[in-house]
């Protein structure tokens, strides 16, 4: 018996809201429907699946309401934020993925785990957050904010006033037993969402949530190891990785050995705040073992495309 | 081998947000941890298990918040704000579970899943919605309210004005299979907070939310019954229940026959609002084929008391 392939695709956050559009939840389900028939691509192949997925624009909305209703309602500090969107994103994604699994006559079931993660209680973010969370403020405005609730916050010359949190890096995933343990008979898992809940080991062994978020692309590629998948599929909004990134001699990424790539990752060829952490993600998941890493868009995906016209990291 | 137990244990809203208490987050883990002595006395026992949980307050609250921030923030449907809660209410149980099976050195997972309820397109209470949910509002707020979210409301003379939603029968628990095999390999399972997502299946074959809200006991039956459990526990904030409450004959009920509650139920002895969706509960699930289902207190499971002074329903 030829064993079936696992695989852990993390969805990008435009593949359920993307950028200038207006958002509501009709639109959010619209957008998971159309997302999903890229997975469907990967159940089609006989894949076992994890999906992980962002949640920026759905926990800054979340942080948001609470601030609104401060006195009218009990204060929710961000890890329960985080879980709430795992619980309401989860549910969108499963019941689309569903759907599209009962139009196609396609046998498979599908849940949605709130899903902790390990970090470090040392981690260095955790005492120089710069992770921008939740809405934008005048100087005037987050002064109030940082006093009410001990905010941490920055400015961002000509924009405004954001908070900041520490996104620490994602060690283990607390509930990964479970995860794989579904994931291995067939069940597809919706995990991780938001990059997971992040959570301390304290000294005396017990588990503590905090306020940060975590990396979706660094936990997924920690999920994907934890579960023993191949394979993992970052999908966001450009086709390929780029070098040189916006100038006239950029250069599009096809397959990449993964010492090529972390030569150019160690060149400063992705910046943090886009690429890096996708890069990072799928440096490390070879490293744990993966067999490939593939960066790529949704579109491509969708087309059957993307041994062709994505970027493949290969050990 | 002896093959283990397998119970569905319903925490009732106090053993999270008790009545008379400020509603903080960290009352809610301070409750929720002590609630969990209860619970550990199962695992104790060697029971297998699954837990659900109410979500009263907090999904008034989740309600309010999203009113609160109505234009500044997309609206959720109730169905989202349900399943926000099954997230961040799972992940507290989840964690303090977690936790004091750590203190126990017990070794035994525990992960919180989104439950979709299926429920008939044709349930009465859909044209005749009668589950008060969220705030109180005077006449003139309330009007406001309807015309923008298309609301249904009702007058409780001398309280005022609030939102009412149906509250269907659920039928079936669709993430039923992936739950049973957690609960069936040791591993304890959160699901069906507040009565899981309520969720149609239209004449095409798919899923589809809309809003209201499921009794979390009812959901609890169909749940016990559909990972094949032998025992319900429902937990609630009496030892026992009763019949002719609140007069000179009130009488509490220890173990009973189904068909001696059956006759009690249908002389109108267990109001709606309050001990009447328990005790249809426990009258379904021996219905349905379970073995017992026992109505108590948390106390009366802390001190291992519910076997003299609890309701115990017996086929």
């Amino acid at each position: 018996m030829t064993k079936n392939k696992t695989a852990v695709i993390a969805l990008g956050g435009n593949a359920i809201s993307p950028k200038g559009e207006i958002d509501t939840i009709a639109n959010q389900f619209n957008n998971t429907r159309k997302s999903l028939s890229a997975i469907m691509h990967f159940l089609h192949e006989g894949y076992h699946l994890a999906i992980t997925h962002g949640n920026g624009p759905q926990v800054g909305n979340a942080l948001l309401r609470v601030e609104l209703s401060i006195d009218k309602a009990p204060v929710l500090p961000l890890g329960i934020c985080v879980a709430d969107t795992e619980g309401g994103m989860g549910y969108m994604i499963e019941q689309s993925l569903q759907n599209a699994l009962i139009t196609d006559k396609f046998d498979r079931e599908v849940v949605s785990i709130i899903t902790q993660v390990v970090v470090d209680t040392d981690d260095p973010s955790i005492n120089n957050p710069t992770k921008y969370i939740g809405s934008w403020y005048t100087g005037d405005e987050i002064k109030g904010l940082t006093e009410k609730f001990g905010w941490q916050v920055r400015e961002v010359p000509g924009k405004g006033w954001r908070r900041v949190v520490p996104s620490p890096i994602p060690r283990q995933i607390i509930n990964r037993k479970a995860i794989k343990h579904l994931v291995d008979i067939g069940i597809i898992v919706i995990a991780a969402g938001g990059g997971g809940i992040p959570v301390f080991i304290m000294d005396n062994g017990l588990y503590e949530g905090f306020d940060a978020v975590i990396d979706k692309d660094l936990a997924s590629a920690v999920l994907a190891r934890d579960i023993e998948a191949q394979e993992l599929f970052i999908l966001t909004d450009v086709d390929q990785v780029a070098i040189n990134y916006g100038q006239s001699n950029e250069e599009k990424l096809g397959t990449i050995h993964v010492n090529d790539l972390k030569a150019l990752f160690d060149e400063g060829q992705f910046p943090p705040g886009n690429m890096g952490p996708k890069v990072q993600a799928a440096l490390n998941f070879i490293e744990y073992g993966g067999q490939s890493v593939t960066i790529t868009s949704l579109e491509m995906v969708q087309k059957g495309l993307f041994g062709q016209k994505g970027t493949i990291v290969i050990p």
